[in-house]
């Protein structure tokens, strides 16, 4: 793993947390972004080498909606920057980590995405994430 | 906020959970930490120029034990680097941000560190740290 990529917050209004992290941080967002294919509106403010990215639901049954359901608004995932995501599905598959989704799928903000269970890392859920060429 | 200092993860047995992370990162923590103060032992893995802390309670009515009783072991607090702790808190203060701590007290890894209640930004417990001199 290569540096903390971006830390994911689940949020019930995008709008709303938009201003909250613009005060904490000082500074504004750099982009928004819809996944719809995840179910979810996303908007990136840069810290340091890493994100944070606001997470809210586009859909009913996003994972994001599920989430906010059961556990209320909070960090939903950590996503590690890899350089060869495939190759560290691998790697951790033999250790033992459950993958959710072995092929690496389009995420937001030009990634190559693959999450890792929870259940295997502590209650984290856990994102590999690699920029697309 | 300068950087991610560290993404703090709340873990039932810490010597189980470096063992999984060791996996994960691929790479050994670099130090263990007891802070006596917060009934807390804590565990570092670096990750660029963040860190992962794991934090097992030490005490029975220790923050963490009482963080895994009602959510779960996972993401415990997200903390910032910052520059100068007490014209953060002043400003946050301001911006309208509930300060747990207004005095800056010894945290891990030779840190002066402030928490904001988690209810003021969208369920995430957010510490503030500097480096002590």
């Amino acid at each position: 793993m290569n540096k903390i990529e971006h830390i994911g917050i689940a949020v019930k209004d995008i709008n709303a947390a938009n201003k909250i992290y613009q005060k904490l941080l000082g500074y504004e967002h750099y982009k928004t972004e819809e996944v719809a294919s995840e179910g979810v509106k996303t908007s990136f403010f840069t810290c340091g080498e890493s994100k944070i990215e606001l997470l809210e639901a586009s859909t009913k049954d996003s994972p994001i909606a599920k989430f906010i359901d059961k556990k209320g608004e909070g960090v939903h995932h950590i996503a590690f920057s890899v350089s060869d995501i495939r190759a560290e599905v691998r790697r951790l598959k033999k250790e033992g980590f459950v993958v959710l989704n072995e092929e690496p799928k389009k995420g937001a903000d030009n990634k190559w995405v693959v999450f890792l269970h929870p259940k295997s890392s502590n209650g984290v859920l856990v994102e590999l994430c690699q920029e697309r060429e």
